[in-house]
């Protein structure tokens, strides 16, 4: 029997669940819900499109529910609410506020018999988890994470609220030098502008003043000022060329050391390249409500997060074929 | 309290198990457990010595047994007789008859009321997690297994059987070109001698012949023939001066498509490069250990693999620390 998913929300993330599920054979799409009139929403495969306020009419059509709005005001609500009538999945990204929202979808998925997990996608998710087998396995350990080659939405929009910037798009970049030494097991310290360059491409306005709005960028506080940031001034049809994917990507790379006094070195690096970010971040969503879906059918309720998922879980095919073909 | 762990065997990996414990403070090692004359055992950290015949006297005093012998002879007896009595775990990589190995122990285990993890290490192991991470996200993908640089032990002992050979050490190392095509996405097929190249470093008896061992390797089946191979002859000094060691590593590489019509590409890397080849292994063993205590204490009986095991279960940090520091 197919696990019947449904998607709450439906921008760039949401697409990508509606084409992920269509890749996953064990796996058929109830309807996507929307906040918007449904009959304005043009989907990726001409799948069903419903409002938002009618989702808990489909209390029992739907086995997991994935919740794909932005972790700035809209998750730290819905997955909370939602939890109380489904099983739920998200890609809450806020680090700092992560504790938060687990104790608060947590509570709600125990007082109504749900199963919920926060924050997957790649990161956090695919490098949380390399983060925690590397550092499991090597005690004596440091490890870092770089980001990039790939476009920062945040840092782009930031730019466009510029006074004078009529488009642009940032791209975070590791610095290679900085790659090489980690991989060496050097475990350097490195400062935020060590580790990452920022490269903007932007479009002005008629009459914009270049120098003051490339000043304006590189000085911008948390966003730039602590990079060495390079702006480069493009037309808009340049833009729309070379610069409309969402590529993204980056390394997770751990060194440490065995033996009677540490003197043997490994380095475990996990990195990802990925032409578009949501859709892989959907993809990893789309495997873990396999496991909610499994979880729930076990009564195993409560919030979890990729740490508490045993990768079994994870796969469409049985324990015995991935024994014979994986492992 | 600590966990209470027991070593079975004493080679390279069980050496490598008493370091890596010691680098643990949430465990104790109990003692090592020796087919030979405990008293002829010289340990790396002057750790207790016993007579294996004796380790059933120790049933209550070790939480988990780390049997450290071989695939080929040792484990497939050892760990199932064992598990009568212990928790254990195993690094049974016979690919082939892991199928068989895991039904005959979790009958045992199943009976007893113990867990046992078999095949942890790095391949299988940490390997065989990425394989079924990147398949379970990416479904419409293949992946590609590539080892070495590193020293074949097989492939080692193999050229030290030649007669007329003294001594001898086997690299195994990844074709770097073949390494480019998958991580460009191509899925290519490659064959045997397309992924790997062998290079070997013999040391000579007094008056061989070194024409018709160079092609004795060379054409050696199984081992060489299907392999691109190159045979060095030097000196013991310099056998014992330049190639001592038994680094190994290797790469797991998942290339898949997503979107309406797997118009985006991703690329899914992880990549291991390893000084010692055996500490690493018994690095993971340990991590493993300390998930089969606590599946033990759980009840959770039966026979487990990497793939059973919520991440979560490898740290000895908690839950909360894991999601703050990690996620």
């Amino acid at each position: 029997m197919s696990i019947r998913v449904g998607i709450y929300g439906y921008g760039n993330l949401g697409r990508g669940v509606e084409c992920a599920i269509k890749q996953n054979d064990d796996m058929e799409l109830v309807g996507i819900f929307t906040r918007r009139d449904p009959s304005t929403v043009k989907t990726a495969l001409n799948s069903k499109v419903f409002s938002a306020s009618s989702v808990l009419e489909f209390k029992d059509k739907i086995d997991v529910l994935v919740i794909c709005g932005g972790s700035a005001t809209d998750l730290p609500t819905q997955t909370p609410e939602l939890s109380k009538y489904f099983n739920c999945v998200d890609s809450f990204d806020t680090h700092a506020k992560i504790p938060e929202h687990f104790n608060c979808v947590d509570k709600t998925c125990i007082e109504n018999s749900t199963v919920s997990l926060i924050s997957a996608g790649w990161d956090p998710g695919m490098f949380s988890l390399n983060r925690l087998y590397a550092q499991s396995v090597l005690s004596d350990s440091c490890f870092y994470t770089f980001w990039g080659k790939g476009v920062s939405q945040g840092h782009s929009d930031a730019i466009r609220r510029i006074k004078g910037v009529k488009d642009a798009k940032q791209y975070t970049i590791p610095i290679e030098s900085a790659l090489e030494r980690v991989r060496n097991g050097e475990n350097p310290t490195l400062s935020t502008r060590e580790k990452h360059l920022r490269e903007c491409f932007v479009v002005l306005e008629d009459g914009a003043d270049s120098v003051a709005i490339e000043n304006e960028i590189k000085t911008m506080p948390n966003y730039f000022a602590d990079y060495d940031t390079t702006v480069h001034f493009i037309s808009q049809e340049e833009l729309i060329k070379n610069h409309s994917g969402i590529p993204h990507g980056g390394f997770v790379i751990c060194s440490g050391k065995t033996g009677v006094n540490g003197e043997n070195k490994h380095v475990i690096e996990y990195s990802l390249k990925l032409d578009s970010n949501p859709e892989f971040t959907a993809s990893v969503l789309v495997a873990y409500a396999r496991a909610v879906a499994r979880l729930a059918s076990e009564k195993a309720y409560g919030c979890k997060t990729v740490f508490d998922i045993a990768p079994a879980y994870l796969s469409k095919f049985s324990a015995e074929e991935i024994r014979k073909n994986l492992l």
